[in-house]
């Protein structure tokens, strides 16, 4: 079932999530199977569109019979990577990043928080749902091995946020979450995902005028 | 200048922050005129991508010369309706609520924020930066006319996120900015946009598994 993933093209990816989300909302309702075209009503896409993506990972569903909703939302979640633990840490425990380390959905999906780093004296040393605020000159290689570190979440100004990125890329940490309103450089072994809020905000400032 | 901008791509739509992002930072260095081809290279898109996005308004800047930096600045700042006040509820005062109610970046871009919403007895009446919590009861048409509130930001659990847009759009709210992990609908001259924080960190997880 695993295709060469370079190969899935990006539009793809980002919608695998929200397969996901629909897929989840089915199996906790306690729906066994569904059709394309009934997932493609309830997603607003084409159940053509549907089969098409899948089928970048093998393909599913059977024809006449639909989706088997359990078995495509483990397969889903596999082919994402959320059947396995991911360990985080956040940089940056201000507003942003203590908001996000009080996000316990988080952890439910097997994303672990394992520290906060920061480097104000007033915020280091405080704990955030049982977990510690440390100094910044903690976050090192060894702790990155040691805790077995897999995500950085960058909550920092944008003005540090280069900074803070390569010093989690030093320290070997492979994906970059980042909350800086900034487009950061990465090395070439390390992913990104930039959450950009006020690019967000923009697009809908953007729509509600050209609506008018 | 002022084009049908229905018929603007949402893709250019949503690379108009980005500009915007990089002009502002242009400007401040005091940088007076740019090239498409140097925009390009600061923006990791093409030339002829940068000519063609901002034909799409009327385009921009003179052969030989390139662009202005401030008119342009002032000109994508205008597009998207930033040279205006717009003023915001937040519905949720838990953790994402009040990290964006303390997230002053969207003030300085003449986003006010002019009250928080709760059900939860413990948040109503405290204040966030002199901004009060307020029972949700107190969500009126009347009180959005007052207030000129033009943006809803929707920061409640998925199971209550369509029951609270509705109240914000029976309430003649045009604009909803949405952090809750499901898709809203909305009515046909409410426009809205999304901020899937997990779908953004699943996507990260799945690029950093196919990247290995």
């Amino acid at each position: 079932m695993k295709e060469n993933s370079n190969k899935v093209p990006e539009a793809v990816i980002r919608r695998l999530p929200r397969y996901y989300r629909y897929l989840s909302e089915l199996f906790i309702n306690g729906i066994d199977r569904i059709s394309s075209k009934e997932l493609s009503i309830r997603m607003g896409i084409t159940a053509s569109q549907i089969r098409q993506d899948l089928n970048n990972f093998g393909g599913f569903g059977q024809q006449g019979y639909g989706y088997n909703v359990k078995e495509l939302h483990q397969a889903i979640e596999r082919i994402i990577g959320l059947n396995k633990q991911n360990n985080m840490i956040i940089i940056g425990a201000g507003n942003v990043g203590q908001a996000i380390a009080n996000y316990t959905n988080f952890e439910a999906k097997g994303f672990k928080l394992k520290a906060l780093f920061d480097t104000n004296p007033k915020l280091i040393g405080l704990m955030i749902r049982g977990i510690e605020i440390l100094d910044i000159d903690k976050l090192t290689q060894e702790f990155v091995k040691q805790n077995s570190i897999n995500v950085a979440v960058l909550c920092v100004p944008k003005n540090n946020a280069q900074t803070v990125a390569n010093k989690a890329m030093e320290c070997n940490v492979k994906a970059l979450w980042n909350f800086a309103p900034v487009d950061i450089k990465v090395y070439d072994d390390v992913v990104i995902e930039n959450v950009h809020l006020s690019d967000s905000l923009y697009t809908l400032c953007y729509k509600m005028n050209s609506s008018k």
